[in-house]
């Protein structure tokens, strides 16, 4: 690696990885509400301690960058990937916050499938974040979350398509469809992360 | 106060500062409009009335920015914080706009509770304006302003349950439901100031 | 015009001005779409094929940012504007696909006042790429849309009232919601496109 003029807290990267770590948990217990047997109220619990977690690492990065005179990239960058991510947890703790209010017992199958993306798009923003110090390394991982959140899409359309096929009660419907909506808004949080990635990797380049 | 190096225009925190009491303005109109024997098109009229006061607000303050040489912190930060104020009042617009379209006559109960949050984030924008010479000294404002979005977010959750707990009508709940979270949208547009605010205070420190 | 210091890529205004030619292609198979006797699945295949090539060539704006030293404008402003005008096109495409997905044979006539605004913002933006290099020059432009984007505002509200006056089912007024909202959106994102040159014109100056 070439030398590096500016020095380096290493505690950032840290932070960040720590915080992508926060949202593999918090999609599991996606997963796991999405069970048949599940004990919905149980897992939102676990979810609101996991989404608490996440905001106290945010919290300790802001702290970080209020206090640190050197920053490894841009004040605004650290700040706005830092919200990003913590975007993503409030959008999956959104979801599983939906299934318990609305009380919404038999979920579209095809749900599972985003469950899944969202699963993958946190493993692999996990395994970007130890990564960022050198940014123009991860195009990998940003091109494949943008393949991720296009697959995503797809399934929402079609799910979309399937509450409106006749099989739903109106009211149901209209429950089905904030739950749907907000896991497509939980990729799409993530592909603004990779976006914001890809961004600091331009600005370094 | 510190010696400072970048002469200051106070223009514009004058601009910022009318610009946050026109929020004020429109969250009282707010206020009135849930009320049980309001003139929903004459209530509306008078938001419309100050939802283009506040325009030119931002316009006076845009302008400004265009024809000064050397602005109090960066022109992007200027320009996002005068968007984000305006979006404010686009919001509370939008609120008693859709009263008025769908002509809702009832609504439930816990709005006013929503409507409270608004105008005391209202009155706290506006006292934190004036300050904005020294935005550190404004964390207990921003603080503040997070805590009552959260407090919002729990209170908009709870009005979404009971929407769909049966006593309404599906077509009721589709117009409860757009008034409900644009409601939360206002709410989500001050914590949006208040982050702006914040990014300008850690760029400054 | 005046000397310039900085030596000009003016390849990037080429790709600006081939993105926003794509959005007046969309715009036309939009208006296509809401034909009576239109194609729906036809349209919408279209529809993909122009969204596709208008990433092909934010795509290639991307790369030449990332290999070009001295680019005309802030790298990140050229990323927020290339963007900008993608979303563009994939709001619009989010329109045609909702209409082929809920299988919506008859749609409001009012539908047909905001797809004018979005073909004629289209035409402005398409219009006022190949002059990016002065943007001040372009205040009428973003004046324009802005204009135009008040003008959508109101057909937008007119349509939501008229979707709730008791002449559509619920399950259809909840296709059509989203639909016309749909369309809003892509003539918000024509709006920010225009706010994010105006910032740009705003910074040079």
């Amino acid at each position: 690696m070439a030398f590096r003029f500016r020095p380096v807290d290493t505690a950032f990267y840290d932070l960040f990885t720590e915080s992508a770590d926060h949202l593999v948990v918090g999609a599991a217990l996606l997963a796991e509400m999405l069970g048949e047997s599940a004990d919905h109220a149980d897992v939102a619990q676990r979810m609101r301690d996991a989404e608490h977690q996440a905001d106290e690492t945010t919290h300790a990065l802001f702290r970080r960058v209020n206090s640190t005179f050197v920053t490894p990239f841009d004040r605004e960058d650290i700040y706005r990937l830092g919200s990003g991510l913590d975007d993503v947890m409030d959008m999956m703790d959104e979801v599983v916050d939906l299934i318990l209010l609305y009380e919404v017992r038999t979920l579209p199958p095809d749900l599972s499938q985003q469950v899944e993306v969202l699963q993958r798009c946190a493993e692999l923003t996990s395994a970007a974040m130890p990564k960022l110090q050198s940014p123009q390394s991860l195009e990998e991982y940003w091109i494949e979350i943008n393949r991720l959140e296009n697959a995503g899409d797809k399934n929402h359309r079609r799910i979309l398509a399937s509450l409106f096929s006749g099989q739903y009660k109106t009211i149901e419907v209209l429950k089905l469809k904030d739950i749907v909506e907000a896991l497509e808004g939980a990729i799409d949080a993530f592909e603004s992360v990779a976006n914001t990635i890809e961004q600091i990797a331009v600005k370094e380049s």
